[in-house]
């Protein structure tokens, strides 16, 4: 599923987007699924507080995509994927962290995995690492999936390839959404 | 014509692309008009080669469009557009600053004005400055015209957004730029 | 004691560093003084893990220090002075931040300030905030304390013009700090 | 002469400066010889205008320099040492350029070469390209020849160092520049 490409993948051949399982989240009330953000452009940004990368490229580049899209087209969400220096990045260093930091979209901290040092939700997306940036189109499909750090130009260009497809591509997918069924995708990853 | 928006504007509000007045072309042989690019998104960047924001910003972010976009659906247009310092700018600099800088799409300059330091084209699309970014969707509209320093993310969702509005879009602009007439836009300006 | 200058201020009107009260020390085994360091010039960094400012140029600025400079000649020491967010800045998150950001030089964790927020070296050095940087030459004065940003060609000018002052500037410091006399320092304040 | 090094030479193996040949001065009315600046540091940047290291990093850095040392120690001065592309950069561009990029410092026009397309201050010492950065101290001696993009803390230790190099040094290098006399260097080179 997790081809790095810099151009959103065709619809039909693109997977339908695991479900997130996250602990807990922060600058949201409640929980915040994929079911809910049906219909918008999802764009999932997938950091560790302490990866410098993401630091300096991750979370800049995705406060500008939040700048530059409506988030009545658009939503922005943050997923904090630890899977090293566990103790060192507690909720309570990441909740500071996105203080100082002025992130103030919802960042979702992926669950533990059982025997792995994987959170769940990196597995099931099978991401490399962080910083990784998934977009998911208005259907629920991931259909880009790129791990380091994409240009701005590409990223902004992919985003709006697929907030161009409108409604009437939307019904059609969610025919096929019905046809291929959530139930192929669990946490652990997703069978097309 | 030339307002500075960050997202393109609506196709039937937008006038048609005024021609271009270009004295001669570099790293292109022949002319070039926007008729011949009918069918591609137009990515005009107006620059002047002594302009310190078109070196560190503009000239940069045209050529990482060049990067980002196939060419068979984006060209970018360099237009040399001298409003001061003329004897500065001549052409055997110009062909040097190219060179140095690496710039291989085509560039024009802009022929000057008959009792104005501004020249042409310029006039004719009511540019303010350089850098100046101008998109022209598929039909020969000008759909976003900025001023200055636009941030890579929303360049490249505006081109983006023109790429993605197809064949479909084109055939019936066509029939509209048919009914508008391209008589209404003439060298010196362009009156809907 | 603390303005803020971007040149070193003149040796004979500058105060005698006020000692560290440090809890522990990473990437450095047992205790480290200013006495220890006497006879080079120290530069110390002063600096909160989940400052921004300080992860964008604090600390880089003292990564190119540490290049820039002769060990022989200068230190330069990390003081970690959390004064918010403490539950966040714990030592193990402390010490996956420096490893991620390949941080080498010795960093103290200024000593938790016993009715203050405000940990007991940051109270003592009356530092503003972070990253501040303090520049203390070979005689164990204060000579430069700059809150904020100060530019890399001012900063190695600075270090550079206290490294310039050699030996035998040293030993008339030395005669005159026995005039002075350490005991004007403690941990809560130095007064000349 | 010409090492690359970016900690000053020591003086008693550094040579004499050569004099500058230069066809004329922007920013500056008269001549400007080295003589004239005797006892000052002098920070020499060569630089081609249509050259992109020196518009994008060795202009803005002897600026920064400007701005970091007082002009009672420190000169700045510009050379224009142009190569390539001799029809592309003549006077009228470079004025033009200095303008537009607000550089206020002295600019000397290096005199063509009589057979040879490198001008003639530029082969006196010895330059690989542009940007060269040459520091020469207060007694005239070249301390530091520095080819591409040394970092601003390094370049201000340097200047640092040599402008913490006073009046007794400058005497006793007075009298060695008698003994070494100013004929050993001329325009074409300088010859120890």
């Amino acid at each position: 599923m997790s081809k790095t490409t810099l151009r959103p993948q065709p619809a039909d051949s693109s997977p339908l987007a695991p479900p997130w399982t996250v602990e807990s989240w922060l600058n949201h009330s409640g929980q915040l699924t994929l079911d809910q953000l049906r219909g918008r452009v999802v764009v999932l940004h997938a950091f560790q507080m302490l990866c410098p990368g993401c630091v300096a490229h991750g979370i800049p580049q995705a406060q500008r995509v939040r700048g530059a899209f409506a988030e009545s087209e658009v939503a922005v969400i943050g997923l904090h994927t630890v899977f090293e220096h566990h103790e060192a990045m507690r909720p309570v260093s990441l909740r500071a962290f996105l203080h100082e930091y002025r992130v103030d979209f919802p960042v979702g901290i992926d669950a533990p995995g059982s025997d792995s040092p994987i959170p769940r939700t990196m597995q099931a997306y099978g991401m490399r690492g962080t910083p990784t940036l998934i977009l998911i189109d208005r259907a629920g499909r991931v259909r880009l999936h790129a791990f380091g750090r994409p240009e701005d130009m590409v990223v902004g260009a992919a985003i709006a390839t697929l907030v161009a497809e409108g409604s009437q591509e939307l019904a059609t997918a969610a025919a096929d959404d019905g046809m291929q069924g959530g139930a192929a995708c669990d946490a652990d990853g997703c069978k097309p």
